[in-house]
């Protein structure tokens, strides 16, 4: 298997309302089947979901987490603005958002917003936006892409960010080996492989962060094309998360 | 940026005290900084890291645990042989191994192993394997090479697993952007990436599980050569890391 990676230089700061498909055409030749990873960030940027911390009203519920983890209740309010659930408080905010997934401070960003007291959410539907990305893309080009758009999260246990992905369309969040054999014929009976994941911490090593950063990646030459992929897929059934479960039980003790 | 990645094909099937360095150098053109994974299935085999679970003497410990979990109290106690702390019993067996990951079975393999019995113990020191692996490297061709040395392992609030690296040589664990200055000219605070694991998750998407998998993949034109580097900086100090905290709270309830 031979396959090839690149970030695609020149992309603008984003604005909103931004054709992000058609910017990305203009600075990269595309090919049928590529994998197109997107930061989150121009995403959102595109998706006008900056917002000030400004024009946050603060409950009594944020100024109590907001003590508790020694940060700004307005950033607090925002992140749970967008989530379900709470798995933590603190030492950092840890929640589920709308869409499923659990992250930190519901994958608000900070950085690279423009704007003191500007903050950036993440896309509304990441799903619904990366559709509307691979759908644009086969208006442009006639090219059926896959697309990931990507963010960065902590993990348990070890130190460091990997990338995730946060929204997709034209490819599965996972492969399924179970069923198949081993070299030695053996039933494989626990391999369901998140390659969305994958992807998206490879495409996180291209791009880079700060100021020096790329949004846009492209990975070509893989054979994860699909007509169907939600990242609702990918979120484990709350009964069946062991750790969420034993974060939550932890803290009734 | 612009990035090639490949499987080495032709791999043979690997034996204790197989010289890896050199067969890999056989069936590819390395070159100067190529980033090369390993899947620590050979690793282990090439180290003859192989038992039989009929040799294992089983403790009443691991009858309990394998009571509750409902696996083998032979593989079981494998795995505590392996680890140094015990975070969940059931309905896995989590624990910290003995180089300071935390993983399930104390990553032992059941699959891609030859014989009735048999199991696959990780390498008994991931970064020595990698290192000496490098050497070998630097000694048939001159390069100087990262090598990696991944396994596959599930991961909290999310189906699926991921590649992830177990041991590492001429890389360092992470890369760390905090300091620099995002778009805007803020200052990044919490940057720290953890390239070897993103890196583990793209070569384990290009190898393939089960039979049509290959146990060797070539990273090229990233530059993360480094000199130094070890996974133990990348486990979280047990006092830092919340996850394991409440998981061990959890317990107690």
């Amino acid at each position: 298997m031979n396959v090839t990676a690149f970030t695609v230089l020149d992309i603008p700061l984003i604005k909103p309302g931004d054709d992000l498909a058609g910017i990305i055409h203009e600075n990269a030749d595309l090919e049928e089947r590529d994998i197109i990873a997107i930061s989150s960030t121009i995403v959102s940027k595109s998706e006008n979901r900056i917002i000030s911390l400004n024009n946050i009203d603060v409950t009594g519920k944020a100024q109590n987490i907001a003590k508790n983890n020694g940060s700004d209740p307005r950033f607090v309010q925002a992140a749970l603005n967008e989530s379900t659930e709470i798995l933590l408080e603190s030492p950092f905010l840890l929640v589920r958002i709308k869409n499923g997934s659990i992250c930190v401070n519901a994958g608000i960003d900070r950085s690279n917003v423009e704007g003191k007291d500007n903050i950036l959410l993440l896309p509304e539907k990441p799903d619904r936006s990366a559709r509307e990305i691979k759908d644009r893309f086969f208006e442009l080009t006639g090219y059926k892409v896959s697309v990931v758009i990507i963010d960065t999260n902590g993990r348990a246990f070890r130190c460091g960010q990997t990338g995730a992905a946060v929204g997709i369309a034209g490819i599965k969040p996972t492969v399924d080996w179970r069923g198949t054999h081993d070299l030695f014929g053996n039933v494989l009976e626990v391999k369901n492989e998140a390659v969305v994941d994958e992807i998206a911490g490879f495409a996180n090593v291209l791009m880079g962060e700060g100021n020096g950063g790329t949004p846009v990646a492209i990975i070509r030459g893989l054979d994860l094309y699909s007509e169907k992929g939600s990242m609702k897929d990918i979120n484990r059934p709350g009964h069946e998360d062991v750790i969420r479960e034993a974060i939550l039980k932890s803290r009734s003790v």
